[in-house]
């Protein structure tokens, strides 16, 4: 089996480069995940492994096969390790993953579709934590428009906690996602103050898009003027701050609620 | 009036403290808050504030004084502000604050109270994002129970963006709060998988706690035990993993939706 010690190998440093380097995910199609749990949920969920990594004091040579027959597996040193991996409570394992087409196009929604929109969300977490609660409520898709990063980003990855496989999820520009919901029947709830009603008040039984925009600047203008309807989560409290994975976690639920779970 | 640049300056060593040592904190019965915002939120929910430093390349004297008449003002250099904030996005201002009596006795509850309780959040972060839900619900009170730090912790200053001045806040032990929620009558709903109803079944108009226990474990078994009723958010995905703000948001807005906000 192959096995690196140097950080210096260039292998390695490509791999640094695809934690650091949006355009380096791009240009190989490829990115890193740290974790079993993750790497197996990404397997699962249909991303193809091609090399997992793994330090032999911490993971095994038979644990990195539990999760693929086929990945090259590769033993690297805890400097190597340390080099690549985030968290504090570490698993000894890495892999490398094809990323995914995650195109409009390549959906594949229910016949009753709840899905959530978050247009361009500021930070990596945010991403995160909508992918865990859209887990949850086993929404039909999650679409971010106009995204700020490429959804392989390492901190995407990571506070998804394997949630980014586990979900349908695809990227668009605003037009190009208003217009896929038009085209499929869709009502658009978008979560703004202008003219809007209670988010409670509306019904969510029938296909249902709820938007979200981003915390500074709410949702833009082209979002507002295709809503189905314009709702708002009433506040009443000293501040007008809601964060955004919390104000989407509120209207999805309500949509479960009101569809029996 | 009084500036100073060093950073080895006793008294700012001493508010070096204060930010690092819960244990500082307790003995001077202070913290720091950071932000022009931040501080005038506390003022108005009856912090006082002894001190104000501000860095005049920044913010200035009026800004300070804006906030309050009485405290002392402190100029300071870049190099002491940048040893004493936090942020990236700075302001120029923070203040010393007196620490406020959190017992369960202080609490003022009007008369149908809705309560959040949170036992021993692992996470400063998550106090500060259950602190700008409960906010934004202008619920009656937010407790916390077995609390991990002291609620003058900087990250949950920090995290809460104000709101740890907004909410009515007490701390107690797990025993303690659930004997002050029995004396008032208040029916206890506990978020919990084992012996549950799904939480959209439940009557929340009468004066209820909604009690969320940590992501790895749960509440314990007291809470349990002494539960009015135990529910659960239905999780339908492939992960059981729920940020512990997310399910708080989720059962408190349902809890207002009930109450026609």
């Amino acid at each position: 089996m192959k096995q690196i010690t140097s950080v210096q190998n260039p292998f390695i440093k490509s791999l640094v480069l695809l934690q650091e380097k949006s355009k380096a995910r791009k240009q190989s199609g490829t990115f890193l995940i740290e974790g079993q749990r993750e790497i197996e949920l990404a397997q699962k969920g249909g991303y193809e492994i091609e090399t997992i990594l793994f330090l032999p004091e911490i993971s095994s040579e038979v644990q990195a096969k539990k999760i693929s027959r086929s990945a090259e597996l590769i033993e690297i040193s805890k400097e190597v390790y340390q080099k690549l991996a985030y968290r504090d409570t570490t698993e000894g394992i890495l892999a490398i993953a094809k990323s995914k087409n995650l195109s409009l196009a390549a959906l594949n929604l229910g016949e009753n579709p709840l899905i959530l929109v978050a247009e361009a969300p500021e930070k990596p977490g945010n991403i995160g934590a909508i992918l865990r609660t859209a887990d949850a409520a086993n929404l039909d898709a999650v679409i971010i428009a106009n995204p700020k990063s490429d959804m392989f980003n390492p901190n995407i990855v990571r506070s998804s906690v394997g949630c980014l496989f586990t979900n349908n999820i695809a990227t668009g520009t605003t037009e190009e996602i208003i217009a896929f919901l038009k085209d499929k029947n869709i009502s658009i709830y978008c979560a703004t103050l202008q003219n809007s009603t209670g988010y409670h008040t509306q019904n969510y039984t029938t296909p249902t898009a709820l938007v979200v925009g981003t915390e500074a600047t709410g949702l833009t203008q082209e979002w507002r003027d295709n809503a189905t309807q314009n709702i708002i989560i009433p506040m009443q409290g000293a501040i007008d701050s809601m964060n955004v994975s919390v104000a989407a976690a509120i209207l999805i639920f309500e949509a479960k609620r009101q569809r029996g779970f």
